[in-house]
C-alpha cells in the first residue's frame, strides 16, 4: 500500500511550503493545486471557478423544508467539482506514494491510514509571513493595511474550517483528528521542521 | 539563556518515556517525579501527599462569598507546595538545558519561551498501553477490566485538565498553547519520535 500524507493548514502559516519540502525530503509526489488543474482538464470549468468552489462550503441555494426535514440541493457545478476531486484524491493516492494538501484528504482517504499533519501559527506569525509573501498570494496593486491583511486571514482560514466541517463532519485542526499538529509561530525554517517530520513516519 | 522544552502528556499516551527519551537524546537534564522528591527534601510532607497535592486542583474547604465575589482560602499545604514546585521549577530551568515533565511548567516558565510539547493519543491506544504497563501504574493484586482501566486513565486525564486549567487559566492540550502536538497512537517507537522531535527544535 502506498504511504499517503495529508496535510492540512492554516493560510499563513507556511504549510504548503512545508508540504513541499517534506515530499522533497522524502521524494514523494506532491498534489495541491495540480488537484484543480485536473478537474479543469476534466470538466469544462476554469481553474479560478473549481477552486473558488474546492476549497468553500456551498452556498444552498435551493433549501427545501418539508415538515421538519431540511433538503439541500446543492448547484450541479458543486456537485460535479468535488465528484472529481474525491475521485482524483483517491487515484492520485492509488498511483504513488505522496503529500497531498488540504481539501480534507485526511477525511477521503481515511480508510487508507493517511499520516495526517496539521500546520498552524499564531495570527502575529500569519501576517508576517504573509506580509513576507503577499505579492504572491494577492498580486494587488495596494497593500493592504495590517489590519485589511489580517481579516483577509481569518476570513479564508473560516472559509477552509466551514469546508473542511461540511464535507467531513469532523472540526478542523481539532488535533485528535492528526497525527503531529506543527506550530510554525517561532520557526521559519520549514526545510529543517520537513525533515523532522519525515523521520517521525 | 538555557533551552528549555516542557512536555505536557495524557496519562496512557506514553508522554513520560518520550520525554525521557528527548532528553536522553540531546544530552539535556530530565526533571518529572525529581521534582516531588526536591519539595519533600524542602517541607515536612510526604512524597504521597505532595504529589497528589501538585497534581490535582485543590478541593477548596472554605468557600466565602461576599455579595457576587467569590474568595478561596486554599489549605495552607497547598500553597506550600504550589509555591516550592514553581521555585523549584525555575531554580531548575536556570540550572542547565532540560526537560521538565508536566506540573504546568509551560505556564510558569513562560517568559522563557519554552518549546512546549504536548503527547496525547487515542482512547485504545492509552487503554492498549497502559495495559501493558499496568504494574508498573498500579501494583494492584487484581487486574483491572478493561472498563475499570478506562475510567480510571480518563479520570487522571480529568485531574490533569482541571489542575492545569485552575493555575493557569489555559485549557489544557490546546494546540494553540503548544509548539508541537504529537499522537502516538499509531506509533510505539517513542525513541524514533523523540529523535524527529529533537531536530524541530
Amino acid at each position: 500500500m502506498n504511504r499517503i500524507i495529508t496535510v492540512g493548514r492554516e493560510f499563513g502559516s507556511g504549510g504548503r511550503e512545508f508540504a513541499r519540502c517534506l515530499a522533497e525530503t522524502l521524494g514523494y509526489a506532491y498534489y495541491d493545486r495540480e488537484i484543480i488543474s485536473e478537474i479543469a482538464k476534466r470538466t469544462s470549468l476554469s481553474e479560478k471557478y473549481i477552486q473558488n468552489v474546492a476549497e468553500h462550503k456551498p452556498v444552498i441555494p435551493f433549501p427545501i423544508h418539508t415538515g421538519r426535514t431540511f433538503w439541500a440541493v446543492l448547484p450541479d457545478y458543486n456537485q460535479d467539482v468535488q465528484r472529481e476531486q474525491h475521485g482524483i484524491i483517491r487515484e492520485l493516492a492509488g498511483k504513488s506514494d505522496c503529500v497531498i494538501v488540504g481539501r480534507g484528504a485526511d477525511y477521503i482517504l481515511r480508510d487508507e491510514k493517511p499520516y495526517r499533519i496539521f500546520v498552524y501559527s499564531d495570527a502575529e506569525s500569519k501576517l508576517k509571513r504573509c506580509r513576507e509573501n503577499s505579492s504572491s498570494y494577492y498580486g494587488e496593486e495596494r497593500e493592504f493595511t495590517d489590519r485589511e491583511l489580517s481579516a483577509r486571514i481569518e476570513q479564508i482560514n473560516a472559509s477552509r474550517s466551514g469546508y473542511y466541517e461540511f464535507y467531513t463532519g469532523q472540526k478542523w485542526g481539532e488535533k485528535s483528528n492528526y497525527d503531529l499538529c506543527i506550530n510554525t509561530s517561532f520557526c521559519n525554517d520549514l526545510r529543517k521542521i520537513a525533515k523532522a517530520a519525515a523521520i517521525m513516519l
